[in-house]
């Protein structure tokens, strides 16, 4: 029987990469493409252990690419679930880059996914509501909701005056990238 | 020398791929991750050529996945730059998928992609201004503005009572995906 | 149902790809057979579009390799179906380099693949006729007949003396790659 | 100091393959374009070996695709070079695939590539000559003329008239594939 | 400047992955070879930690593959240095397999691979110390210096005589893969 | 109906690589995974003729890296079965590293791996026989039974003291890599 609530630290997953000659643009550093193509690999088995289903990716929020990441240096990407809607989920990515013989650490970049559960013919599946145990968690837990709306807005498949949640963009506590 | 304007024509580009075992997730689906690696390179081209310059991805913009890809289909991406702001270039990615032997177009996404022109040291260079000539590229063009007003709020570098082609989010045309 | 004929633009396919690491040799250009590779595919895709089946490569013709291609440049091919002959297909592929930051184009390849259509058991199934629509295709279409010839001859599957459309090899309009 | 001839043996170069799920098409089955990739860097290495230097890749004969080759097989391919050309070289390859656990070697292709040796500028460089020592080694070297006659031809490098060893197309012995 | 010592902590990490189609065999199983290549990774990324250095791979102890890991399934690979040897540093790779949506955790691996720090020239560079902090840490930073005479005698660089740690084979605590 | 017996030469595999970017550590170098990788690969297809059946790596037994391989040099991969146990087989892999311009091979490898031969539902099936034919074959064969006794003590599957073959780590004879 599957479980009908699961907490943060059951969907904490941890993937390290290093980059690689193929990884890279013409000034050596990491391509955006790969960096994404690598947080939907991290995010996807985060949201797998949140629900234990097959999970199929439905979106990602704005992302900024801040700086450069070089060749050679190692990516931690950490993911978790912030909190489940019926059959979605939202998972919140942090990537760090470091050059370790440098001892730096240097980049750092945060993205939203959402992600939903399936069953093996591909229809979507209740997964587990997500109940937040520490402030940190609430606060990326109450952000879900804004943004999902602004998602849903942007989908054109909310009504702007039903955002009741996210009230005005002029309000933009949670929609923004967490700090 | 380098251009002081240029069109979209210009910047078009366009690559067609074909979904390959390893791009695929537990469904024979294409991992998401995978179509925004592609969304990157083919959108990194677009803003060469409209730049002439190396480009480096400066941020994306909400996607949402909506029909999933199958194994063996086709997936064609055009990419073609919407406006140029001083070292900045918003691109403007439509995918389309195709199961031929079912001649079937089944499935299409949009993204919209930022790019900044650098020079051989990684710093920011001057991108030719863009020119739109039809109604279609106009509103693509007008659109940009207020993206680029919703991608600067979101990042947390613009003050929403700033943001006047946005007015608000109650007014939506142009800041969600293009129909 | 499927349709009794086609044009070639029903079967034109674009594909940019930019040249990465591990696609070049010690002298930091493209391999020969990573762009034989590239060719095959786009050319795989032009042959569905053709005949809306599944395609299996049945021949490649001489290609001749000229200047070389660099790291980090842009290749863009394009292919379309020349000429149907029963259950086969001839495709043209067309290959251009670009240096784009150096706004340069600077290398062209020519190659003509065959692609059988088969059904979902592999057996060979019967394609659309081309019908070429101006003088351009009408060329390609002609030069396919005695391409088609050589081919056979050097396969050994057909005796010279019947290649009648070849008549000699000292009469070479159309049988090299064309202008 | 390089030396000033070498035998076919001082070339032979095995590649041994696995098919993988992402070297097939939807019929589980080899694609043309990877096996040409291998057959490129099989031909490379041997070139390599003939000339002590580097080598890029300058054309490929006519190729013919026969008998497919499945998922999870095994391909291996034998290069040697047949004849020396000043700077270039034209290699043999020759690719055997498998179904060991049916213990059935059910197909065989077989290529001509032609190699150019290079200096580390990129300009062509002297090679040595190969001497063939038994039957077999000198059936190939000679037809290495008039298939370097017939790619002269069809590149439009040479004149039909002058191809004095290539005689004429109704007399095939040797520009065919090799029986 | 660099530590004179560092703790257990100081070089953990975590690696995780999906099993995709071309890292199988015909059973759909993850091939013992690439199971390898990502061991080779995150345990050099952990002596990379430890050391703050470029490092390379000397050895690999003995490795035995239980389970199979099937395809789709999730590998989590972690890594710490147990102990430091002047310039170089042994690794300890513990490997967990998942079937998430069968929320069943079914297979471990155990591996033991030494890198060499190594200066930008590719010369030894000395290393901190590991200062192991509680009993398991003790346990295996122990057992390092038995596993490494092994090591030695295995290479033929030590005679057995010498090895006063690893007493005899017949005393066979902590040289075979840990509990 | 499948062998009860067979020769050493009836399992020979040679694969030759050429060391691309992607397979590089920031020195240039091969990174070891990446060789073991290559490994695997060589010695299962050595196992699978030995069996004509499907194989699993079974064990890997300690391998330690020399000399660094250099990026764009050339890596030949020599494998054969030494001997068989009921449904197991050790296959001897030896690796030469090649810097063909410059005549030169400077890297030698050596390495067992131990497959079991499996039938289509993953069960352990019998294999035929090895028979050593001359002394280099019959001295493989006769280590072989030391090494398993060393992998089983290592592994924790057998008592010390009935490893009458191997008698004590201090007669080493046989249990390093072959010289």
């Amino acid at each position: 029987m599957k479980d009908t609530h699961k907490h943060v630290k059951d969907s904490e997953v941890i993937k390290t990469e290093m980059v690689l000659p193929n990884d890279t643009n013409t000034l050596n550093n990491l391509m955006g493409g790969k960096l994404m193509h690598w947080m939907d690999v991290v995010a996807a088995i985060s949201a797998q252990r949140h629900s234990n289903s097959i999970v199929v990716t439905a979106s990602v929020d704005n992302i900024s690419f801040k700086s450069p990441i070089a060749l050679g240096n190692v990516v931690t990407l950490h993911a978790q679930v912030t909190r489940a809607f019926n059959t979605s989920m939202e998972v919140y990515i942090e990537v760090i880059a470091e050059d370790i013989p440098a001892n730096r650490k240097y980049s750092s970049h945060k993205a939203f996914f959402t992600f939903v559960a399936v069953d093996c013919d591909g229809k979507p599946a209740k997964v587990p509501e997500l109940i937040p145990l520490n402030e940190q968690e609430e606060e990326l837990y109450k952000g879900a909701l804004r943004r999902r709306q602004l998602r849903l807005i942007l989908a054109k498949r909310m009504n702007p005056q039903d955002a009741t949640e996210l009230k005005s963009l002029f309000d933009l506590e949670g929609i923004g990238q967490k700090e």
